[in-house]
């Protein structure tokens, strides 16, 4: 056997089973080795912004890694997009990029580069494999590193590493450490801040946090105590609709989130970071929360933090069995009609998501009332692209959907971020993935025309036009969906969206549907 | 006026005066900046590799820096792999990536990364502007290493420096040092080196001498002393067709590349690197001059390399007026017939190549024998993706039509490398460029079933033909052209695809024709 066959056995020994793609010519040993292992699942992309885009969705969804296979710094480069998506949302990922033989690189072919660089920025871990030899201990490492907080892992396999001999190991499983215990002190402190500041103390919850039976804890501290909870700006996923606790999500225009907080003395991070404004503006503060909010951390991310909000709920002497008062309808029952628009399509999506339907929520700034009139959807898991990078919905979609057959994966993607990496299509198309994509098709970065006019700028000319534009010509997302094998249709109204939408959730297999707004 | 707009004049003093730009809210103050300047040719790319390849095209054609404009840490990396082709194509480059603001940094909000990390790689010269005040010297030194070897020149812009007040600076052009001059002693050793070994000397060219002028000279040496001329494995761009000196081009395989320098004692490099194999294979060597073979520089890029195959010619005793041995026309006068191939495609298209066109070719196994075929095409410039990282190709042909209006830009795309940048013909509609995409659709990446041989593995399993094979579903061009606002046809036959490049070539504005093989 040689070290790309070993690299296979110990991925599969620790249950890693699904290899998201794009391989290349110094990659061919690791493809023959996965090619005598059927029992590992290859899903070829089009592009490598799929692949490990499609990795991250995997991930979300299973909370264990898939390998991702990049063909050496260009390939990783391709990819490294996602995978700054997949870090912000601290998942775990093992990325294998193939480079030349070791004794290849001293000449400088053409596609020689600096991975190590490369990779650096957006992995948790990095590692060089030595030789043959080196593969066992550097793959074992490669796994713990990325289900212990890192997340990312990147593995540099050499050519001659991987077609060089290599015994049998031993394939005991990977041992990993338990969560650390919760930290009472802590616990105690927090409870005695809550105390202090009834009806201006906030949770913000992601990660473990942002499961359903986490929240019901956090929802019982919420209706005992007087405490909001909040979703981080970009979830990672949450698991929430009809019957669950719904976290108000933090906005993401800078003055819209810090009116949310305005009136919060005490913030209590449980898995989350600090909220901190998306980016810069003149003139206006990059802190969230108002000064002198006292911001504590509950557990992070890594820590048991079911358990933390367990032991705060008990320390507060809230009764576990305390009803919550959540809602089990939507509201308002009247049906949108006519003319699309962003907030009749929300809600249309919403009464019509099957029940442990996945939503991945890449519509940006179309779908910025989504999360709200979804709140009384059929209970589903939510996602978002973490990092900010647009391109991650399409092929986070197309991850999940391979990770739960069986449930509905439903994507809202805007036109700018869905032509990044729409070649994730075709992957849905090969794999037969029960995936609904809705394009809001508004042609344009509408993110930027609002961003433009927090610069100042109200009158925008042709040049900016043209960099905020995608029109001229129009995108025909039907005939881009066809020429990937994905069945596709327009709609321009209410009624006509929901009768697609009927029919793409009850069909098995991939459907697009372009909704003009 | 504030740094951006500064930013602006002193490109545009420098005759940048075209920004590829895929910008994100960070850089919305150079966006406005650009809307100020009309004579700022703005050219939106729906994806970031797109931005970079078509800088690239731009400026293999104009020998001058195109200006990029990049969101963040993650709109650069979707660049790099461009930037790579680009970096070792040896072009200028300016690359703006903007950032957050400098105070915003340590909040680590969700777009951040370590930009000078993964710049480094694929660049020549980094900067990060310090401050309104450092733009100007900032940007006139990256101009200046955009065109003395480096190339390219990476710069990175916080959003404080963009919008920040500066004053009006000194735009006086910026001082280009002259090219060194031709070392005699070099040219008399490498004379006396020619004569030592008739018949068993070669020089390969590359950059300012792959010219159809400097190759003159390299022909007449050729012709007199009994010389080859070379071009590189992946050739950044030559001037050639009828009439013209047409060099070898060394082949990609290792054993075909090997075998065509194994009776090559003196090998001269003009502008050009050793020749090396792409990749290694075990137990093969990575040079491909055989042991013993003498290589010499006569002059290195960013030299006069005109000059110095002059001064070789003159110190060798070659008359400049002497007659070239160039034949004029196709040697075989019949017309391919019946169903596509490889070999027919590429006459086909060298014969219905207009004068003066523009060729880029990434079409990878299929257009193997394109450059052979076409050597006696109309007189054209022809340029290959010479990073090796597919996805070059459909960008290129963008920023060549850019950079030449009135020129037919001919794109020889495969099919696997055509989807990793197929936003790119959204930008050839929306520009209206002369481009004709030739997409050569064998639903496979066939160089990797030939690598899969090379490793020798001859029987491919399931796992690995899912990772080769771009099948199941097959891809349809012609909807996915249609998709972007690009005219597109279908060609099985010689006789179908002929008439479709006769209507190709003779219509303005970009036509995609998907030939089957």
């Amino acid at each position: 056997m040689n070290g790309a066959d070993v690299l296979c056995d110990v991925l599969l020994a620790n249950g890693v089973n699904v290899c998201f793609a794009n391989p290349g010519t110094s990659e061919m040993h690791f493809v023959a080795a996965l090619d005598r292992k059927p029992e590992m699942r290859c899903v070829l992309g089009l592009f490598e912004g799929v692949v490990t885009g499609a990795a991250d969705g995997y991930a979300r969804m299973t909370d264990r890694p898939a390998a991702t296979l990049l063909h050496t710094g260009p390939g990783l480069a391709n990819g490294l997009a996602n995978i700054h998506n997949a870090r912000r949302a601290r998942i775990p990922m093992i990325n294998i990029v193939g480079d030349h033989a070791s004794y290849h690189l001293e000449l400088d072919a053409p596609l020689t580069s600096d991975i190590e660089s490369l990779a650096a920025p957006m992995s948790n871990w990095v590692r060089r494999i030595a030789g043959p030899a080196d593969i066992a201990p550097a793959a074992q490492a490669a796994f713990r590193a990325s289900l212990m907080p890192p997340g990312i892992a990147t593995l540099i396999l050499p050519a001659d590493a991987a077609w060089g001999d290599a015994s049998p190991v031993s394939l005991a499983t990977v041992e990993l450490p338990l969560s650390p215990s919760v930290d009472m002190s802590v616990v105690r402190k927090i409870a005695e801040a809550i105390r202090a500041a009834p009806g201006r103390a906030g949770i913000v919850v992601r990660g473990l946090a942002a499961r359903a039976d986490a929240l019901e804890i956090a929802g019982q501290i919420s209706a005992a105590m007087d405490v909001r909870v909040f979703g981080e700006v970009l979830i990672a996923r949450m698991e929430r609709g009809r019957g669950r606790v719904a976290p108000v999500r933090i906005p993401y225009p800078i003055d819209a989130a810090r009116a949310l907080l305005d009136d919060i003395d005490v913030l209590i991070l449980v898995g989350a970071k600090e909220p901190v404004a998306f980016f810069a503006y003149p003139g206006k503060p990059g802190r969230l929360v108002r000064e002198g909010c006292d911001v504590l951390t509950l557990a992070a991310h890594g820590e048991d933090l079911k358990a933390a909000l367990a032991a705060l709920r008990e320390e507060l002497g809230v009764r576990p069995s305390r009803q919550l008062p959540i809602a089990t309808a939507f509201p308002d029952e009247s049906t949108p009609r006519g003319k699309l628009t962003d907030d009749a399509m929300a809600l249309l999506v919403a009464r019509r998501l099957p029940a442990n339907a996945i939503v991945c929520d890449e519509a940006v700034t179309s779908a910025r009332r989504y999360f709200a009139l979804s709140a009384f959807a059929a209970p589903h898991d939510y996602m978002m692209t973490t990092g900010g990078s647009i391109g991650g919905g399409i092929p986070l979609a197309t991850g999940a959907a391979i990770a739960c057959p069986g449930r509905k994966v439903v994507n809202l993607e805007a036109d700018g971020s869905g032509m990044y990496t729409v070649q994730g299509l075709w992957t849905q198309a090969r794999e037969k993935l029960d995936v609904v994509t809705i394009v809001f098709s508004n042609r344009t970065y509408a993110i930027l025309h609002g961003e433009m006019r927090n610069v100042g700028v109200n009158a925008v000319g042709e040049n900016a036009r043209r960099m905020l534009d995608l029109d001229q010509p129009a995108l025909d997302w039907v005939s881009l969906a066809n020429g990937m094998g994905v069945e596709a249709a327009r709609a321009e109204t209410c009624e006509r969206f929901d009768a697609l939408l009927d029919s793409a959730m009850s069909r098995p297999g991939p459907f697009l549907i372009e909704a003009l707004i």
